[in-house]
């Protein structure tokens, strides 16, 4: 063996042992948080969301730090907003922290009861999962959002940031560590990796099998593609949110432009945006000149299908790639289809299970799409763009699952819960 | 290349080409059968119970060749006795499956619904899995009994089974598949891998992310550890059942003696079946003697530590490997433990977080074990055989899931079914 790859190994041994007892301060943590009472997590909230905002300057000299050496990478702009923090943005996180102090207490609830004629009273009790690794991308707010959410919940997490903030990240994370100290609750329910080595995310995907109950990514394609293909636990995630809109021949043109252009144009890049938009035949030479204008003086760029670009010269020609394209700006495509089943066709080709509504005023159509459309959100007469945790009443939420095990949908503090079956006898025996 | 490795890369990408294929049909006819009523399920159900009466000579001359082939390569009685089939386990699964008829329809149930302050109702309403892959070693009757529960729970299934069980599995999957044809439904909602190549268990766990959702194995710890290992999609699977009994300091002695030995002896090789006995040590020296009498009177085997063989001497000394064996056979392990809380971390350190339950008569001690053990099914004073869907009144199980996500305990036919929501509004656009 070369020097070289002695001190590599060496250095793999030493980092792979400092992960395991990451993961094994987080399994001791998770015991003592699982039956902690709902008080004493929200006192620890309560003393994160203060100690942020008495810590605002010291975690932007964190950020700064971070800034300055991104920029000497020559970052893109939309990278730069996510990791840049202001007074605000710190502002903003304490106050999401307080808001998840307001959520109802999900672990220990029981979601269903029932007794057996032998006489054993069987219940369904709400427990949380145990500890979680979510790997983010250079975005600090992150950082306090998943921490809180997993304390409120009764998770352990282990947390692992993006190296282009990793001063913010571990900056934030001392505070929230304050506040669980405040609170009487072990420091390590809420850990943070202490390396920005690449490594270490290999090690909590494939390694930690025993000290790490799910995976949550956050971020981008590629991001969440890795943790899909090396993770050996499971993982909660969306890969993308190719949503689309129908416009049924029996919708109605205001309301089918109003909620193509919301659907689309309100954040061009959040999950739950619009890609593409399909137009029954019947009315698309009625509708879609209307519904085309209004995207454009919204700024939207259009890509048609031929039979779309010969009813509006606005629209460019599209290409295959377009129905597959998660274009997550102020881009969409435009396909004709001849019924509400091609529609659903199309959806089912092309669609990620995310979010798809339908416009139609007929009933019946409208069920028909709601029940055969595969996809974790199906919406009537709505805009894609209420596929949110906030919008759906759950306050908070980690991100939007499109998987089809656990909770598909917004995940959470109630998603971020399993259950356990609670049995109570009197001393039966089995037959 | 040498031409042996062409011929077999060929070989290798038929298998691959005809698995998608199986996968590319599983998908269409999901589609199908998510929409399907459910009578026209239940007529297929029906059709199959008596296709398999109908074919049951058939199915075992198929089954005598299994045997034979079987024999020949000197396997041993507990394996020929899950291979072999008689007149009387045809009927059991005729029967199986028409009580499987009997069951709700998961399929379209609202979970809960609710509105919004903007008028958005929200509903939560139970769907199929999708495609769902069962793999599982060479008892045949496992072909219908998981063909019937995935067409009753509205998901296409794709059957690996044992290669020693191949003619009998497909001469039963034939009368699924009459079954199916006779009600109209897709002969493809359950197909079976046409093939013993063992390469095919490998590209249904890694190749079919597009056409598999979930993967369920069904067997013993090196199958399921293979699929755990090497799968790509989600694994609903329990890797063993290393379950507990906790005698406390105020458990009535003969209550604790019935649970204990039913526990461990009503049946030895289901994986409810109790491998330890936790005693507390303030009755240890009164109770244990009973208990080992029930024990060893029932044909049973005790190890223990060195606590309790100086109790009774009828016990021999256990090794630290006994705690972490599930024997699934007359033998027991015995510990003393100084309190619930040694108890508790006892399970915590050697459990597999699937069945344990605590004998006590005092109400606080029981719910602190109730709450503390992180099991998929928690016990009080009732033995641990009672883990079982037909048990729980949910009828048929294809397993028991000790994973955090999804869905621990039993899983019957609305445990392989997820959800999603349907968004119903009247024009909403998001603000």
């Amino acid at each position: 063996m070369s020097k070289t790859s002695a001190l590599r190994t060496n250095a793999g041994a030493d980092l792979l042992s400092q992960m395991t007892a990451l993961g094994q301060s987080a399994r001791t943590a998770a015991q003592a948080l699982s039956v902690a009472a709902p008080e004493q997590k929200n006192r620890a909230l309560e003393a994160m969301a203060k100690e942020l905002r008495a810590a605002r300057h010291t975690i932007l000299e964190a950020n700064a730090i971070d800034v300055t050496e991104a920029q000497k990478k020559g970052i893109s702009a939309a990278f730069l907003d996510r990791l840049v923090l202001n007074e605000e943005r710190i502002e903003s996180m304490a106050s999401g922290i307080e808001a998840i102090i307001a959520l109802n207490d999900p672990v220990g609830q029981t979601i269903t009861e029932w007794e057996r004629p032998n006489g054993l009273r069987i219940s369904r009790v709400r427990v949380p999962l145990g500890v979680i690794g979510i790997i983010y991308e250079s975005r600090p707010n992150v950082t306090a959002d998943a921490g809180a959410l997993c304390l409120k919940s009764g998770n352990a997490v282990i947390l692992r940031g993006g190296s282009e903030s990793y001063n913010s990240s571990q900056a934030i994370h001392t505070c929230l560590v304050e506040g669980l100290k405040d609170a009487g609750l072990p420091p390590d329910c809420i850990q943070i990796v202490p390396t920005t080595d690449r490594e270490a995310v290999g090690i909590l995907l494939r390694d930690m099998v025993d000290f790490v109950d799910v995976i949550i990514p956050r971020g981008g394609k590629s991001l969440i593609e890795r943790v899909q293909t090396e993770a050996r636990v499971p993982v909660l995630a969306h890969l993308e949110g190719l949503c689309h809109v129908y416009i049924d021949k029996d919708a109605d043109l205001d309301m089918a432009e109003a909620i193509t252009v919301n659907s689309k144009m309100r954040r061009t890049g959040i999950c739950g945006a619009a890609e593409t938009l399909l137009v029954n035949e019947a009315v698309a030479a009625d509708y879609l000149p209307k519904i085309a204008s209004g995207l454009l003086e919204a700024g939207c760029e259009l890509r048609g299908d031929t039979g779309s670009v010969s009813i509006d010269a606005r629209i460019a020609p599209a290409n295959d790639g377009d129905w597959t394209t998660e274009y997550l700006d102020a881009i969409i495509s435009i396909r004709i289809v001849e019924s509400v089943d091609a529609a659903i066709a199309h959806i089912s080709t092309y669609g990620s299970h995310h979010t798809d509504t339908i416009v139609t005023d007929n009933p019946e159509t409208a069920e028909h799409f709601l029940q055969s459309v595969d996809s974790a959100i199906v919406l009537h007469n709505a805009s894609t763009q209420f596929a949110d945790g906030g919008e759906f009443g759950m306050g908070a939420e980690i991100g939007i699952s499109t998987g089809k095990l656990h909770s598909p949908g917004p995940v959470g503090a109630e998603q971020l819960t399993t259950f356990k079956y609670v049995v109570r006898g009197t001393g039966q025996t089995r037959p």
